[in-house]
């Protein structure tokens, strides 16, 4: 189960299960990897805090690992998850990629599917 | 359309806009971005080569954009593509993702869909 890490944090591609939405895209480092598939729970590696980042942690919306796939290189991943909770985003959508590239100009074209200020607190 | 290219290099995920397959990830510098959305078709900025990587260039194999999506940081994008091709991966399968984790093995889980040597000569 060797992910190739040489070049650094590699990024983690997660995907609805059920869907086949993209949800989200994070950073995972060794550890992180390592823990996703201890606990079958997604574990990134913020950027932003510098530490390890177990979604879902504070919001309870954790992302059960239903299947993981790498690609040639080993230095990327795609985790195929059911959401535990309504969504990833913590701007209240159910994935991240809430906004599409409509005539030069992003629009958003998702719904929001909770308050996030009533999650995060 | 702006991307937020502050931290370095932005991950972009191309996903089969028909079948919601994930089918590989890449870096995009500003130009590679803003050429993708110029022309509708994917390039990307090699890390290896260290240049623009028009793909599908010598093989054929073009990734024509049908929807661009960007994430709440405006720091990754989705790609929704049509392959003008057989499939992306430069080992002959039509998903970099062709590798699934099973009892904590990589197993080669796609059909090679074109001869590598014949395609990249």
């Amino acid at each position: 189960m060797e992910i190739n890490f040489e070049k650094g944090l590699v990024p983690a591609i997660v995907q609805d299960a059920t869907s086949g939405e993209v949800l989200m895209l994070a950073f995972m480092n060794e550890e992180a990897w390592r823990e996703t598939i201890a606990t079958g729970h997604a574990t990134f590696f913020s950027r932003t805090r510098n530490k390890l980042w177990r979604k879902g942690e504070s919001s309870g919306h954790r992302l059960r690992v239903r299947e993981a796939k790498t690609d040639c290189d080993r230095d990327a991943i795609v985790l195929k998850v059911d959401l535990l909770g309504p969504g990833v985003c913590h701007e209240g959508y159910k994935t991240c990629f809430f906004r599409t590239l409509e005539n030069q100009a992003w629009v958003i074209t998702e719904q929001k599917v909770f308050n996030p200020e009533e999650v995060y607190t």
